[in-house]
């Protein structure tokens, strides 16, 4: 072996979902069946290529700005990032540097143990409930960080502000992280308690609710002195991560609001319908408050529905993970995708 | 204090050249003043906003086939990051792993100790001479790994192949990384170096000689493995940083050969005539083989005559850093530009 190898970083990377190439029913990374606000496409097209040679604005105002208007806060209160995976993992490097574990649930996004792993951060996984609920009080112990997702991931399901404030009440040593990616989907944001908890970051990101996965848009809000320890790591990285076209395009898929509110409720109502089409053909999953479904059939294995519906070009997520591993995670798509998940599972389940 | 606070990563990040907002000659961030290749304007315009809502290709094959098409390579050599910052700052997360220090000269690009501050590695600078010039045989001791840029920045002075492949040969037992960032403006590209030293990294940007600073992409090109390795740590970080409008015009500055050489030698001619005219007002400064030129003047103090170009809106970098703070960054504008630039002088020394 060449001794160079010797140094390099070992790591169990995070697994993203196929992104097929060519066309097929795509249900597997929560993405949005519907197009970005038409305010995106008219940005697009004023679009003056020649700011390109030129380095973008490292501070990101113009999209911090239009944020914080959206969520009543300042620009100081907003961080963004490329997706709310590069917030997530910067605010992972600049508040969880204790000696403590940091906590979290041991059903949920399972980016938050690699982060852990690549930045060398103690941390201990909490187990759900066998209703995968998370217990408040299991997280009321000396802790390096608490970071949860809400609602979780791929369970769906979300707990109420209530919740959230007595996990923060209860941390306020350290810093508590809501990643609340699904949150638009049904649930109340826990921004409203940053004022109040200056040790509570709340994270959301443009992929989801508001169909621009492609943009790669996340942001954080907490108090100025958070946002300002995470742009210093920032810039301690890369100064300028958000290039031109998403800073110039970011803020139109924030300021349509008539339009985010009818595609988010379209995706609800498309969620409820197939959820009561899944049930009455036999499966079962959780009370889902996210655009996408987490299901089981005591029928067949998730496994073998996962694969069987692969064959027909209908992609859905499958964990093979302990606990989880008899379950799928399907998005929520267009009323008519569903139709065509639905008949799908007919033929493969024989009703 | 409140305690949260002692866990927060304490850093010294790096600063980025201003990037006003307003109307001014901008000669402080080395980006080209030529526009994007016309193929990215045409790609801009034929961008379809729908791919928005969906996730990008996470393993940006089509960038990296038409970079791997060009530099006579595979796409299993080259990695693509958000700007040379990107690639630069995995890589050092990747290879410099060692308890032994890295080394990279002490005048040079300042991110490479930010970036070892924050990922916490062990490094010693190199003294470069009198002259500014880098020493090969300084860097052929035990060590972590090299990183040095060439051409070198702020200095702009280049060595040849021969020279860095001394450095790569007798750094064998580490991984070497060139820092290609102003290469295509005169010097010789050690990519081709790449096949035979399978310990050596080449990184470059589109930021500079093809227009794209805003766009934020850079690459490395090596061996297969260690590509690989990087990969590895840029999925354990965020699956997805190259947005989808980045990856589908990036190929467009690459594939129009005609147009890049065609910029580049005006940047060259306009480079060379600015220098004679600097010199002949009595400005010394190394021999550039990048887009800017590094240039002092014993009549007055860099930093004053900084000052006072700015407050006639022409922007320039001036380093309040030992063994350099007499001396002035300037980038290379189009013939128009330097013309003002160079009256703005002869008004700012009496000429």
């Amino acid at each position: 072996m060449q001794a160079w190898k010797k140094n390099i970083r070992k790591v169990v990377p995070y697994v993203p979902g196929e992104q097929p190439q060519r066309k097929v029913i795509k249900l597997n990374t929560n993405e949005n069946p519907y197009p970005p606000a038409p305010g995106v496409k008219m940005a697009l097209e004023e679009f003056n290529e020649d700011c390109l040679r030129l380095y973008p604005d490292p501070d990101c105002m113009k999209l911090r700005t239009v944020l914080a208007d959206y969520y009543k806060v300042t620009p100081d209160n907003v961080f963004v990032g490329v997706g709310s995976d590069d917030v997530l993992s910067v605010a992972f490097m600049t508040f969880f540097n204790s000696d403590k574990p940091i906590l979290f649930p041991d059903i949920t996004y399972s980016f938050y143990s690699v982060w852990a792993d690549v930045y060398r951060i103690p941390y201990e996984k909490i187990p759900v409930g066998e209703d995968f609920k998370i217990t408040a009080s299991d997280y009321y112990k000396e802790n390096g960080g608490v970071i949860f997702a809400n609602p979780n991931a791929p369970t769906a399901i979300y707990e109420n502000l209530e919740f959230v404030e007595e996990i923060v009440k209860n941390n306020q040593d350290v810093i508590v992280i809501v990643d609340e990616a699904y949150i638009d989907f049904g649930g109340e944001s826990a921004i409203s308690l940053t004022e109040k908890y200056d040790n509570l970051l709340v994270v959301q990101t443009f992929s989801k609710s508001r169909s621009m996965a492609g943009t790669r848009i996340g942001f954080a809000i907490g108090n100025p002195e958070l946002i300002k320890a995470m742009n210093d790591v920032k810039f301690s990285i890369n100064s300028y991560t958000m290039n031109q076209n998403s800073l110039y395009i970011g803020g139109e898929a924030v300021k349509d609001d008539a339009y985010f509110k009818e595609t988010v409720s379209k995706i609800v109502n498309t969620r409820e319908k197939t959820m009561l089409r899944l049930k009455e053909m036999g499966f079962e999953g959780t009370d889902s408050k996210t655009n996408f479904l987490f299901v089981k059939h005591n029928a067949m294995r998730a496994s073998e529905i996962f694969e069987k519906l692969k064959e027909k070009d209908i992609f859905v997520r499958y964990f093979k993970t302990a606990g989880i591993d008899n379950y799928l995670r399907i998005t929520i798509g267009t009323d008519e995708e569903m139709e065509m998940l639905i008949k799908a599972l007919e033929e493969i389940m024989n009703f």
